[in-house]
């Protein structure tokens, strides 16, 4: 994947926002009418507000640890003004020292605009499959 | 939505195989190097052999019931040969008198790339988010 793929520009600056616990360099991510399937707890997030107030939320909630994001069997494809990707995502939180405390693996699916100022985050959707017996979330890969 | 929008199109389609439980024509929508996320049990889908797998153990597995499958706040985007599109889907089981038995509900994301022979779905993810206190999967919206 060439590194100036947008979706694996999308990524990196992904990456580089939750470690930084940065709320502004995530939200500068996604386009204003951003619309989340996110994993957790709710139907939809739609709106950079409301994905905003996610993010201030995970990132306030984290505390002195750190939270590192891997991205591993990432697939891109672009055309016209739009691109999408899909990948594997691993986040696990480090203590201050370092030591990683716990981690967790879900799905990501990416669909990105080419705006006036770039490349933007229009649709997220995460997930994790769904044990049919216990309706429970596998959350390790 | 325009009738002829490749997304619309396309859950036409799907609604419509999977009430006439034809493996056929439910792997005619996708592409031959279909990725799936999917809600249930596995951590992806690779390929139209293993998802027409999953087809055919789905359908065979329905009996003489019907699934009825409602699509709602559906959105599309298409740029040059990729569409994109999202939704909540509403899967009822019917019993052969018409009686409906059961529901749940789940989210969808569609990417399709425009081919030779017509638009197919390149991409497919499907979820319900996931309660943080019992890691439960929430299947009524």
């Amino acid at each position: 994947m060439h590194p100036n793929d947008p979706v694996t520009a999308a990524l990196a600056g992904y990456r580089a926002a939750v470690l930084a616990k940065d709320v502004d360099a995530f939200c500068a991510l996604y386009d204003p009418d951003i619309h989340v399937f996110d994993m957790w707890g709710r139907w939809q997030h739609q709106g950079l507000a409301a994905w905003r107030d996610m993010a201030s939320g995970w990132f306030g909630s984290v505390g002195d640890e750190r939270v590192v994001v891997e991205f591993s069997e990432v697939h891109s494809s672009v055309s016209g003004d739009l691109a999408f990707g899909h990948a594997f995502v691993r986040f696990s939180a480090e203590a201050a020292d370092g030591t990683e405390l716990r981690s967790l693996n879900n799905r990501l699916t990416l669909v990105l605009k080419r705006q006036a100022e770039g490349w933007k985050i229009a649709h997220e959707h995460t997930s994790a499959p769904i044990d049919h017996a216990s309706c429970k979330a596998m959350l390790q890969r």
